[in-house]
C-alpha cells in the first residue's frame, strides 16, 4: 500500500472533479462540489442513524436501491443542508439530482447529491442550477482539491487522501474527501464522504468493505456526540483497475481492497478529529483490558464525550479524576479498583488509585497535539481506540455564532 | 404549604448548624460545614449511580444500613472529594466520621460525612479535625445560612430552603440545602444536598418520599452531563413535629409530606441549573406526547445534553435545527414529520418543517434568563420536563482551569 502524497479523489483513474462557487458560501469561497466518471460505477454508502434524515439521504438510499449498479456523479453543497424541510426539501434534492444529469447528460437514477450546512432551510436551486453549469464544463482530471476545498463548512483545513495497493496483481487505487468538523459522533458525525477506488468489485462485496472501513474509522471518532441529519459515506467503483473481480469478503483480493478503503477512511476521520471545532489537541483513546469490544467502546467514549475531561485537555490539566469518574458512569461492568491509566506512557493511576502526578511531565505531555490516553480496565482482553479532540473556548464561539 | 421567606436548614427545629474555615479553600471561606440534631433522626438517602464511588458514599451507605435509626450529625467539607482515594480514603472517611462523634459527644455510627471538590485528592484530615474542633463549638440554631455557604464549590451563590406544611394536623417544617454547579446529571450530579425534618416518620416512608422527590427534581437537571463520584443527598428526620408517624405511602399524610419534599428538592435542584457553571441562563425543556414517560426522558435529556443546542442558546440563536437534529438521535421511536416545537409560544416548527421565525420575537425569547422549550412528538401522551443550562465560554474557562 502506497499513499500518494497530495493525492485527491481524482487520482483514481476515470474520475474528474471540480469545486465552483455558487453563492452559497460568502466571498466566492467554493460551495459546490462535483465528482463524475467516465464509466458507470457501483455504489455503496453508510447513512446517518439519526431519525430525523434529510431529503438527500432519503434520496440517495433510494437511488442506490435502484440504481447502485450504474453511478457516474455525486454533486455536493455546502451552506444548507436540506433537512427538516418535508416534501419541498425532497421535491429539491430531486431537481438537484436531475440537474446534474441534464447538464452532464446522463441517465435518470445516476447522479447522487449530498448536502451540509445549515438545518431548517430550503436549497436555493436557482443558484445551484447556475453552479452545476460552471461545474459540469469545469470538470478536470486534477478537480479533486477543489472538489475538497468546496464540501467545507466549518471546516478550516480540506480532508483528502488518495493511496494504490495491490489487488490480485493490479495496482487498485483508492482516494476520497470528507468534509466534518462539529456534529461530529460515532455512527456518521456531520460528515460527508465520497471515497472513489478503480476496483472490480461486486456492490455486496463493495457494501461489505465499506461497512468495515466505517467501522474502524468514523465510527470511532467524535467531536461532540451531535449525530448529524445528513452524514454519509459514499464509495464508487468504477471498475477501470482490470483486476479479477473481488466477491468474496472471505477472499486476499477483498482483504487487499479492504485494508486500502480502510486506511483511506481512518485518514479522513482522524482528519475531521484534527480539525474538530475549535480544537487545540487531538486525544487518541486507548480502553484496553475490556470484557467485550461493546464494553471497551462505551467507555472510551464516555471520557471521549465527557465535557470536563475535555475541557481539562484543553487547559492541560492532568486532572485523571474527571477520566476515573467518566469510566465510573460508562454504565460497563468494572472493579474501579483494579483500573490503571496513562498519559502515554506516564502512569497515574493504579489499583484504582492516583500517584502523585509528575506534573511536569504530564504538561509536557498534554502539551502535544496528540495525547494518547490508556486506561486499562483488567476485566478481559478486548480493546478498541477512539479519537477526540478538546473542548475550548473556540467550539463555543464557533457555535454561538453558526447560524448567522 | 408555606414557603419560608430566606429559610435554611436551621428552620427546621431541634437542628443547629454552621459553617466554618478550616483552610481546604483559600482566602478564608468557608469550606467546613456541620449540621446536627439534638434528638436521633431517622435517615434516608439516594447516592451517585456512577461505578466509581467516593469513599464517604460508601461510608454512609454502611452507615445508614446500621445505624440508620438514630443519626445525629453530617459534616460536609468543600475542596476535596475523597474520590479514588482506595483503602486510605476510606481511612480517613472513618476518621472525619469519628472525630464528628468525638468532638460532639456522640455515639459511634452517629455522624455522617460528605465531600466535594478535587478527585484523586487524600483528605487533609488535620485541617479538617481543627474545622471540626471550631465547628462544634459554633453550631447554632441560625447556623444554616453559614453551612449551605460552606459547601459550595465553583457555586457562585448557596442553595437554601425551606418551607412549613401541615401532615395530619401539625405543622412540619422541611428545610435543605445543596451544592452543585458542574458535574451535573441526572441520577445524582455532583451535588450534595442535605435535608432535615422535624416529621415523625418511618425509615421506609422516608426513603419513598426522597426516591419520589429526587426522581421529580435532581434526576430531571442536567448540567453537562456527567455523573459524579460523590452526588449524595440525605435527608434526616428528628421527629419533634409530634405528627401521627407517617408509615404508609397510600396516606394522606404521607402524601402531604412528600408534597413538601417534592417542592425542597425541586427548589434546589433548579437553584443548582441556574448556578451552572457558566451558565447564562436555564433552559426548560418540556417534551410532550411521548409514547411513554422513559421515550419523553429520553428525546429531553437528548436536547438538554447536546453542546449545539446548547451552545446557539448561549448565542440566542433560534437555531431550531440543532433541537430536530438531538430529538432525532435520542434513539426514540417517532415521527419526524409529526413534530412541533416552540420556544415559549412562539411556534417555530409544525410537521418536522421549521416556519419562517420571527426572529425579532425569538431573540426575545431566548434573551430571558429562562427559555421555554416545547416539542411534541405527536406519539401518545406522556411529558416530562427537564431543566438544563446553555453552554458558554466562561464553562470551558473555569473547567479547564478547575483543578490547579
Amino acid at each position: 500500500m502506497k499513499i500518494i502524497e497530495g493525492g485527491s479523489i481524482t487520482d483514481v483513474p476515470g474520475f474528474r472533479a471540480t469545486g465552483v462557487h455558487c453563492g452559497l458560501k460568502k466571498h466566492d469561497a467554493l460551495d459546490l462540489a462535483l465528482v463524475a466518471s467516465g464509466a458507470p460505477c457501483r455504489g455503496a454508502a453508510v447513512f446517518t442513524t439519526n431519525r430525523v434524515q434529510a431529503a438527500p439521504v432519503v434520496l440517495d438510499r433510494e437511488i442506490l436501491l435502484s440504481h447502485g449498479e450504474a453511478l457516474r456523479a455525486v454533486a455536493v453543497n455546502a451552506g444548507c443542508a436540506n433537512a427538516c424541510t418535508g416534501a419541498e426539501g425532497m421535491e429539491d434534492a430531486r431537481k438537484m439530482a436531475a440537474a446534474v444529469e441534464e447538464k452532464l447528460g446522463l441517465e435518470a437514477g445516476s447522479a447522487l447529491v449530498m448536502s451540509t450546512g445549515v438545518i431548517g432551510m430550503r436549497l436555493p436551486l436557482e443558484k445551484i442550477a447556475k453552479g452545476l453549469d460552471l461545474a459540469a464544463s469545469a470538470l478536470t482530471p486534477e478537480g479533486g482539491h477543489d472538489a475538497a476545498r468546496a464540501i467545507m463548512t466549518t471546516d478550516t483545513v480540506p480532508k483528502e487522501v488518495a493511496l494504490a495497493t495491490e489487488v490480485g496483481g493490479e495496482t487498485v487505487v483508492v482516494g476520497g474527501m470528507a468534509k466534518g468538523s462539529g456534529m461530529i459522533h460515532p455512527n456518521m458525525a456531520t460528515m460527508l464522504s465520497l471515497i472513489a477506488t478503480d476496483a472490480v468489485i461486486s456492490r455486496k462485496a463493495l457494501q461489505a468493505a465499506l461497512n468495515r472501513a466505517a467501522d474502524r474509522s468514523f465510527n470511532l471518532v467524535t467531536v461532540d456526540g451531535d449525530t448529524s441529519t445528513n452524514d454519509t459515506v459514499v464509495v464508487l467503483a468504477n471498475g477501470q483497475a482490470g483486476n479479477h473481480e473481488i466477491d468474496d469478503a472471505e477472499t486476499a483480493e477483498f482483504e487487499a481492497f479492504a485494508r486500502g478503503l480502510d486506511r483511506v477512511c481512518e485518514t479522513l476521520a482522524q482528519a475531521i478529529v484534527r480539525d474538530g471545532e475549535g480544537a487545540s489537541k487531538v486525544a487518541e483513546i486507548r480502553v484496553k483490558g475490556a470484557a467485550s469490544c461493546e464494553a471497551a467502546k462505551r467507555v472510551a467514549f464516555a471520557v471521549a464525550h465527557s465535557p470536563l475531561v475535555k475541557t481539562a485537555l484543553f487547559g492541560r490539566d492532568a486532572n485523571w479524576g474527571r477520566i476515573m469518574c467518566a469510566v465510573g458512569y460508562s454504565g460497563v461492568e468494572m472493579d474501579p479498583d483494579a483500573i490503571s491509566i496513562w498519559f502515554d506512557d506516564l502512569h497515574i493511576v493504579r489499583g484504582g488509585v492516583g500517584f502523585d502526578v509528575d506534573e511536569e511531565r504530564a504538561l509536557e505531555i498534554l502539551s502535544r497535539h496528540e495525547v494518547p490516553i490508556i486506561i486499562d480496565l483488567k476485566m478481559g482482553d478486548h480493546e478498541v481506540t477512539v479519537w477526540t479532540c478538546d473542548l475550548s473556548c473556540d467550539y463555543v464561539r464557533i457555535n454561538a455564532a453558526y447560524r448567522t
